[in-house]
């Protein structure tokens, strides 16, 4: 049986309760904790954002940009904190927000705000559980007074309710300020279903979630009702700029996009996109997002076009994007600083942060999009060049 | 016009040229970089990591464990570094490792091994890719030869195709040794495919990645057949072990995952399971993984019953996890020292760390499905406890 | 070049036009129409549900039963008429109603109702869009007027509306009474449409219909808000009747479904049962019901347990389940008369006839279900005895 | 509780016989059947179709084309006989056909083949399934040659092999010759199973169906794989043809079909093409298919663009088609003719009836493709106006 991690309370950050963790790894693994240790801050820091800490994991840093946005909420040129360990991917972007700039801009809108706890309610059989549908819709205004009752920021906008077999799905959607909001709407929609519990005595019992939420996975609830942020982004790019940049018609990438599409169709992907992951996964390290919510906020649908005058028109959807400038990981020191590079730190930013990550996911499918064509004269493929010249993969 | 970002080559790692994309931060943007620049390493180290470097990124970093893995690579009881900046994750995957070993393990299998990538061939028409599809199934062996003559590591181990129009989709599935190998199998494919492109006049054109591999997603062609390695995680948990930890009954934990299975199912739902990106991304993070590879490692299915003897059977499938014990970032200071406290660092240990992934993501599975119940006597729900007690998130 | 079909009128029913038809057929093809043109009615009959008519299929009809349903609109036994040509089908439907009725029938509830047409709204860009949508929530009861306006029955319960990119996609959700009333809610969703383009000028045009409806194929929002009916179908077996019916036991069937519905899961299939569409085929073939729907109608989903007494539980939901017993075929002389054995012809019946459509698909299930075991003793399955013995299929 | 229905053996199809079950419909319930027993030949011919039966349904059936195909089975000009309830459907396929022969014909082609039984095996752990696993793909042709033992016609093409959990899901892929075929394929896979079960001592037990294969609904893995016949039909339309036949360009036609393909990825539908199901019903309905097959049958992907002339390309593809012209169904007497007329009755002229269902299937996607418009003098809708003028249906 091997050794126990030191009893020390698991959220105990002073210095020495770190060193004897450190100690014990280094006593009891192969490792030398030459570079984890050395944080280049007090580690109570850390306080509340990790248990069992023992030091900090160094991943690069670079900058992107500048990234012209066009929206309500951002407005103008941002350079994009892009933290990541996959060479090239970086460059990848930069060139996206390079015929982004010489288009004038993406534009961007929230178009919708749901962060969910989603409980289910059990009943003995399907007609008592109508029966507590409808008068879920005819009680809902009280619902939404306890609900509130417990936060001074959430708010709740919807209760969605879905009733199949003996049981009423319902996600709670609320609108969280500038949190992400899943430990608020937890405890809200708790408060909630207890009252439900206590008012409602054909109610069998519930689970506060239901896996309805869809948290951290994809999922077609998501793509339809929302999670998070729903953000569009759009952009006409002119013909000659497309051409200049990346080589390639609006015809030819409205060939790929076309294929792309009918690929994800076949395949039932979550998303009909390139890969929106790697800039969304980039940014929400940077400024200390909760990385797994990529896991959900990944999910992507595209739109495009060749325009009557022979210009690309070409749009996307992220129905589910997860961001917060305020609360979980914001505050930490190098993640506060890379928000600060856009002016997204603290409460009033949330939405500025999610019209740059849209804005930055439309860089990545641009340039992507255009890279998996080969020439065909040289016959190369310039994605795989880029790899061979800046990449450290394999 | 906002100012460039200087233009020293994008892939200068020099202290000098880092320093110079530092103070152009701090004079163009609201952020002063304090953190940021405080790497404890020479920056050249970052070198095809990443472009247009300026600091890095400190991210909390956990211990968990230990953790009883039955593997075949990964054998005895393993100290987890857990990379995060959510509050109580860490705590709460501690406590599925604690059932796991009051258990004796956890037993995993890596059933499958398949890196792509995924070129479609364009025809006249149906007839033409119909037949390109039988000439491509009966020249396996020299489409093999040359897609393998480009790499000293990678197999063909099978060209998947499907036909769908004038078009055969096809992914060209690769063992890749110990890297993750999304870019040893570009390399491969597009040699093979120029290759095809010589050797077929019928062809009309290719596309080297059409959207099928399905890269930094979910999908169902990945459920099926696999990408990167497929990994099996199983259980069983003697009936009181699970009653003293989770203060949850054999049946009690049976019939919650039906209900999130059918919850799952009524979503169109990329996983079935509760959190595994939670799990995955927190090791990912620390240990140098692609990070944005969360999009499509994090798919996952759940089977589980009430054994005979009353106890509980519990299991999880990933179809799709990519890990890395070589290349990449997995050589990056902290990274390779979170690599070696599981001794997992260099070749030769990708599948041990698959399998140790596995088993994490069972012990975050176990936790969690355990968690969103309520006491019927305090009426106190243990989520909303924890994060009340150890988040800082809103 | 071949000829055209005899010039008169496609909606000419007369017995001289429909005899040219036949002469037509005989005269160009190697087919002699002696069956096909022995309808035993008035061929006028046949007027308004079919173009180009010249005959009959003849598709035999069995009768099931009885069927034991406690529902709200269907209350005691229903013979049942199953039109079909597939061999033991109804012998297996059969089986399962005998169990259904020593378990003390089925209870059947329907959930919930929504027969839709889904427009979609196109604008310049996402923010008009989002501005669209927030009106068309405002301006609901205007749009209801307009749309109701055009038909004494239909009732507009719901407008869904979901945005992406810079379109608003609507799912305008009826009642329609005891018609199917796909053309129904055309013809009140078209009005509504133009009303709202005169009154809304930022809209840049509309589809009447998206393929968001989404009729006659299966999707995620169907299963989610339903189209036509959704009906739950409930019964508690007792363990000795199931044992002594199927020759199987409650953990057996219950082990079972887990592994239907794994599969389900694994291969992203649009229903986790074995075989709605059989039931329903037969029973809509019989009554005159539109065929084709069974393309969206048999999505379906199962929910199971072994209760505390060991008596196995069983319930599935028909969330799309569309029925008419008025309109469309429902008045053809066979049609009728196959609706006038379960008392379901005319208006006031459509509830009526849903609730044992949704027996039916359970008694469905329960066979199947039981059916692709193997004994152990004898080694036979009776699945493949059934066919053996009743089949014709090959 | 109601009466039994008479005892008489269920497949007795004697005059006597059902004319007792006539009566005892009459006398029990408030039908009279004095059309459902007006069937035109001796009831002994549905021997081995139904069980219990008292009658037919007798539907109508109208006559499309000519529909040209110019395939490798089917080549010319067809009459195809629609059996169906629903007013305006056969007119709208009929102005598809005129458009295709315009056009010169639609290309088709069959791509693949597959009809499953899909069983699960099922092991002590997922190591003991993965070895398993190893073990059939070399043992393949051992399970082949008792598979085919017991039929002259089923060839086994390919197992299928999916692991997960400690099951290894399988499909058995058969030709079946000019059968549906799903019962020559239980009874192969059934002597396959028991004979591996015989050979495998670590097999646990297998289930002989665990419904991956999927029948009688649309799913991912038959999008991919397969399941009947993989057939495309291709078309490109002269622009003027497009536009003086449908009052459409090319460019609005592309148009419809992104939206529609965008629409059915929002819904996660089960294809992106507007009613395949209703040309395959009709088409099955007269011809004898198993109905209920529509349930897997309609599935489609469509593909489509603007050539550079200007003109409109379009193509569909069905992985799943299921049709026959011998066996099941097809000998009863208005299905053989019905079959006569396109002279695909009997042994052999299955690949020719699928490439006429594809053709069909085009046609009814043009027309429909077509209605949804809003003409913008007019400010008229076709769809809505041909309800109007020939449906029935409110």
């Amino acid at each position: 049986m091997s050794k126990s991690i030191p009893r020390s309370p698991d959220n105990d950050y002073s210095a020495e309760v770190v060193a004897e963790r450190q100690q014990f790894i280094e006593d009891n693994t192969p490792a030398r904790l030459e570079h984890s240790r050395r944080y280049s801050f007090d580690p109570e820091v850390m306080s509340g954002n990790i248990e069992n800490l023992f030091g900090v994991a160094q991943i690069p840093v670079g900058l992107a940009g500048p990234l012209r946005v066009n929206g309500e909420h951002a407005q103008g040129d941002f350079y994009v904190p892009m933290a990541t360990v996959e060479g090239t991917m970086l460059a990848s972007y930069n060139r996206g927000m390079k015929v982004i700039r010489e288009s004038g801009g993406v534009m961007t809108t929230v178009c919708g705000e749901a962060m969910q706890r989603a409980p289910v309610f059990v009943f003995k059989n399907a007609r008592d559980a109508r029966d507590f549908e409808l008068w879920l819709v005819e009680n809902t205004e009280r619902v939404r007074a306890v609900a509130e009752g417990t936060t001074s920021v959430g708010k709740l906008r919807e209760i969605e309710h879905y009733i199949a077999h003996n049981m009423v799905f319902t996600r709670f959607d609320y609108s969280t300020g500038d949190a992400a909001g899943q430990n608020m709407t937890s405890k809200a929609t708790f408060a909630a279903c207890e009252w439900i519990n206590s008012e409602y005595p054909a109610l069998s019992h519930y689970l506060l979630s239901g896996n309805f939420d869809t948290e951290k996975k994809t999922s077609s609830v998501n793509l339809l009702k929302g999670r998070g942020r729903r953000v569009t982004a759009e952009i006409t790019i002119p013909r000659q700029v497309l051409i200049d940049n990346l080589r390639i018609t609006p015809e030819q990438m409205h060939y790929g996009q076309g294929i792309s599409t009918l690929s994800a169709f076949l395949t039932s992907s979550s998303n009909n996109a390139a890969h929106p992951a790697n800039g969304l996964a980039a940014l929400y390290l940077a400024t200390g997002q909760d990385i797994a919510n990529i896991g959900e906020s990944n999910q992507c649908t595209t739109y495009n076009k060749v325009t009557r005058d022979g210009d690309y028109h070409f749009s996307i959807t992220l129905p589910a994007l997860i961001v917060a400038t305020y609360g979980g990981g914001t505050a930490l020191p190098t993640q506060r600083e890379c928000l600060e590079i856009m002016d997204c730190y603290g409460p009033g930013k949330a939405l500025k942060l999610a019209e740059i990550a849209a804005a930055l996911v439309m860089a990545g499918e641009l340039s992507l999009g255009a890279a998996s064509r080969v020439d065909k004269t040289t016959r190369r493929n310039e994605w795989v060049d880029a790899h061979e010249r800046l990449g450290r993969n394999r």
